[in-house]
């Protein structure tokens, strides 16, 4: 059993990418589930009905978020209708949206749950404690459980694969844009990686214009970001798992640019 | 020409790590120049002179400190007798130690320049114009240029490698801990990686005792942090230079541990 | 019915002019129940079990605390034998020491809570939510309930004022050690204001020596703080009750220093 | 000599407040110099140029802003030709606009700086520095020196007020628009208070609409503010000066609401 999770697709340049591409690492992987974070397809600020349900047809089986979950007010029309999106499940209770989701694919569950780190990000409730009571639930009902930690500090995410590690499939980060080095198999049997990376602009600053960003920096005055031109990049990872516990045997880093091109 | 260089190392597994494969990493690369991140070296907090030179001793020949470097009192007595180490460069002016290095190899000479980022960190001078003043300076007398960007956020580290694109051999991030896989040569000729990594426990958080992080994220009560034992891992990079022009051909990252054997 | 309230005590100089000028203070305006922020009482960090004892015979009959709470190690020793003592209430649930307190005077009883702000503090639980349910637990045994809210952002503290009108005695904010002028009386009846201020050193920089703080703004270096020496100052506030309704009728602000000296 | 300032105007309940008090107010005390800060004057974010004239005819001196100076973007039209406006000085000095006044009543001149913190706002430079050398400079031309130093931690703003004791007339903290009840002069003649607090909505959450605030610490989610309307209040500080020193005498609290109604 294989899950397929592609990191924060930005923009229209994103999601040219998973139209392209998704397709092609599904024939190429033949993944069980694929699983697609969404927080910035929508101009590189939420996602719409319209993208969500592009990103179904075109082969992911759950949407994973992240903070930027309601930046395109388009979110609170649809997203107690997404069945197949998981908002960060450590905003508060009443917050709309699914806490976690079960995917099916054919006789197969596979729990989602997206969740939000706290340093340097908005004070929700403790990650670590909605992991752990979400994890105990869908256990009761399925061995796979995938988890996308949308985190800045390397040290909370570090902590959060370590402290499911033996509980969930894997701890995947997601938020910098930046994919990591670092994936590995736990000793407990968990597949860990900081960050997945981001899939859209290549040559943009995660993903916008690079002047903009930079400027930013120079001056500290307010800027408007958009997303980049040019060149585009996914990036994303393959779990391979152990049909019988749900631990993960392995996790692959998957890198597609003019740079590092899609072998068949 | 190539440039060696070995991220945050912590603790005295780190510095076992050094002692066991700088040599060996030299003779395998054959760098003209090593440089260590050292803002760890010291029980993961600081540096003391007495590992100052051993470094050096051990084959490098510029030592970088990022936000740690005051930790260990001991920096006080030494830092302005430490010819081949950088302080972060964007502290304010009068703050002891070297603003910039030009450590010298045969005849070839290298200038190694430590910056902090800001972004959820202390409030320093714009190390973005820090950045273009010393590099200006440096410039009329070599075109090698090493830059150690300590900082935090994966915006801030793209926006110092496209700001410095072309005027620089390399910007290498530190401060995470972690490596990133995004390592490539920027199109005006800078190499650029977002983070080299850590040296030093392969099974910590961030090279500390799992434990006493994971409890800090638990309980937000005063926790004592400790480099963490076991397993060791040594994360950096090789940049392979173009002796003409100084700018960078390709950069390689290195990872060693248990994990991923060292070949010679 | 009366209840008085003396800001954060700085350490020694702050411990002195609660001994000095408590049994005044008690003896001038008679108040029913007198409650203390002792979360600096201890040098500057925590609070010990002796000065917790000590602050009830100079005639306290609870006491509050704040993100100091855990600085001196002192109080894991103490905190479960201190039922006078209310910490934190949205610290994680399973964190040592009362939720609550209710102090008991005569005949009469008065819910103490203590909450932390999240703004630029770290990620505690919702006091918003801690606070509802506190109150409302309260609310059936006595309708006299004082809140400290120890936080640092004026938003916050008035957005707890407003939350709580009408559903809590007072409202009094603490942490910056400052007391403010925008002491009131909200609209329902909850009496409020956004810091009572602090006792202690008067010259100093928050109750530390002048020379540190400034030292550490102008090198970003780590820097030790001390408790300042010299005059001292007393801050605090006098809530008149209304004795049938729990609600406030006045709030008055107290200061007492060289510059502003008690009157009998 | 006397100077006196009203703290940050926000909106038109700020306005409105400006237009009827402010007459009343230099009837009353004749100061010789007023000054307003405006950088919530433009419906709470920035202000126009329109708004700054409209100041200066209703008889300020000069204006001073904070962190929402850019807020709305008429400012950049206007800001270089604004001779009474001072910008915060520590923005990086490309910045547009004024890095200080000096604004000129009859034949007395008086400098105004208005500089930012960067505890917990965005990482200018330094504000001590900077304020060292602009006081220096201004020094040699008038011995009267007017300091907003726009805030958010109470221990950078008392650090200013004692770094610069005796070199300026008076330390005026801007920005948590709550005036604070510790005006004094320090021992060597600069007048200080933490705040000056707000001029705008009397019962809002920092002159926004409460309930806006409130649901933003509930839910996390994005909130849009709005100025809150009702009842109004105007608050600001007098400072009374030795005319042969620069000095200050004496620092006076000023509100006027309908709690604390006007007198002449
Ligand atoms: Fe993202
Ligand atoms: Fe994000
Ligand atoms: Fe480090
Ligand atoms: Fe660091
Ligand atoms: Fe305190
Ligand atoms: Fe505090
Ligand atoms: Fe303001
Ligand atoms: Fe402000």
């Amino acid at each position: 059993m294989k899950i397929l999770f592609i990191g924060d697709v930005v923009g229209s340049p994103g999601r040219k990418m998973i139209q392209e591409y998704l397709p092609k690492l599904k024939k190429k992987h033949k993944p069980t589930v694929t699983i697609v974070n969404g927080e910035n397809a929508a101009g590189g600020k939420g996602i719409t009905e319209k993208i969500y349900k592009g990103f179904l047809e075109q082969g992911a089986q759950a949407i994973t978020l992240g903070n930027h979950t309601w930046d395109n007010k388009d979110i609170f029309e649809f997203i107690n209708d997404a069945p197949l999106m998981a908002r960060p499940a450590n905003y508060p209770e009443e917050t709309p949206g699914n806490e976690y989701i079960i995917t099916k694919v054919n006789d197969l569950e596979v729990g989602v749950i997206s969740l939000m780190g706290r340093t340097f990000m908005p004070p929700n409730d403790c990650p670590f404690k909605k992991a752990e009571a979400l994890v105990n639930k869908i256990k009761k009902r399925t061995p796979y459980i995938f988890v996308d930690f949308h985190a800045e500090a390397t040290s909370e995410k570090q902590a959060m694969g370590w402290f499911l590690d033996g509980k969930v499939t894997a701890v995947v980060g997601t938020h910098t844009h930046v994919q990591t080095a670092d994936n590995r198999v736990l000793p407990s049997g968990t597949a860990y990686i900081s960050d997945a990376g981001m899939t859209g602009p290549l040559d943009g600053i995660l993903g916008m214009k690079r002047e903009d960003i930079i400027n930013k920096f120079l001056t500290n005055l307010p800027v408007r970001f958009e997303v980049a031109k040019g060149r585009e990049q996914l990036n994303g990872i393959l779990i391979h798992v152990d049909s019988k516990t749900g631990l993960a045997k392995a996790m692959e880093r998957i890198q597609i640019s003019e740079e590092q091109p899609f072998y068949e």
